[in-house]
């Protein structure tokens, strides 16, 4: 178990509209601001057919968080959740997670309406969004106060 | 840039019925083995309130994995596509993703519904899946043959 080596590698960066953290919003998903992946020269082949993608699932890293957090209060009330159960960015491995809208590509740089990640963000990875795998219409979390708003 | 250090660590194992990689279904979602995820003690507080979640985003990662692979062909055509536009598990960042159903939390050991990971593979993060921001029923991969099958 202690042989586990997961190393990651910088893919590219996160160009954002949010310098820090009370800039951003606290899920990406419907706000409306555009960010742009910079995807690093060396990666860039691995884009081919991007843009034959709508929306995407982007992985990134949050430097800023702090991975010794294993509770927190989220802003949707004060009672206290496992950072699991939660999407705070505070975690043991604090991989961010933002399902975006792809909206242009320009060769490196891939124009996405949805992410919360703060400017200059690492990206770790890209994965398309296929609604056949990654749609749960009907999953619930109990402790949200906000479940029984429709999704878009 | 060279600063970033991205270093992961590993928060618990993955007991699944896939042994090698011809055993495991190509995506998880539908397959209705179960599997076992065994959280590491130090990290089992974080699991609370989890079981108020119908749906979990499991992060793992994929050990098997050539991470120098950039373009890729599919189980679904012969067309050669770049990594980022798959869900291959070759990819620079060998971060699996799987969105899976809760069935049964017993303290560390979560039993779900959905993976595709190999047994032993190293549990990463997990989230809970909530669809006001994650789910994008109309999502479409212009590649891929099967997108008109409707989701579940």
């Amino acid at each position: 178990m202690n042989a586990f080596r997961g190393e990651l590698r910088q893919i590219g960066v996160i160009r954002s509209p949010y310098r820090e953290q009370k800039d951003a919003p606290s899920q990406g998903r419907h706000a409306r601001d555009e960010s742009t992946l910079e995807v690093f020269k060396e990666y860039e082949s691995a884009l081919r057919d991007i843009e034959q993608c709508s929306h995407l699932i982007i992985l990134y890293w949050q430097d800023k968080a702090n991975r010794t957090t294993l509770q927190t209060r989220t802003p949707w009330g004060p009672e206290i959740h496992g950072v699991f159960a939660t999407r705070s960015p505070n975690r043991p491995n604090p991989i961010g997670l933002c399902v975006v809208e792809l909206l242009e590509r320009n060769g490196p740089l891939l124009k996405v309406r949805g992410m919360d990640a703060l400017d200059c963000s690492p990206l770790i990875d890209i994965k398309p969004y296929s609604p056949q795998i990654d749609s749960v219409h009907d999953a619930r979390i109990g402790w949200h106060k906000k479940r029984d708003l429709k999704p878009e």
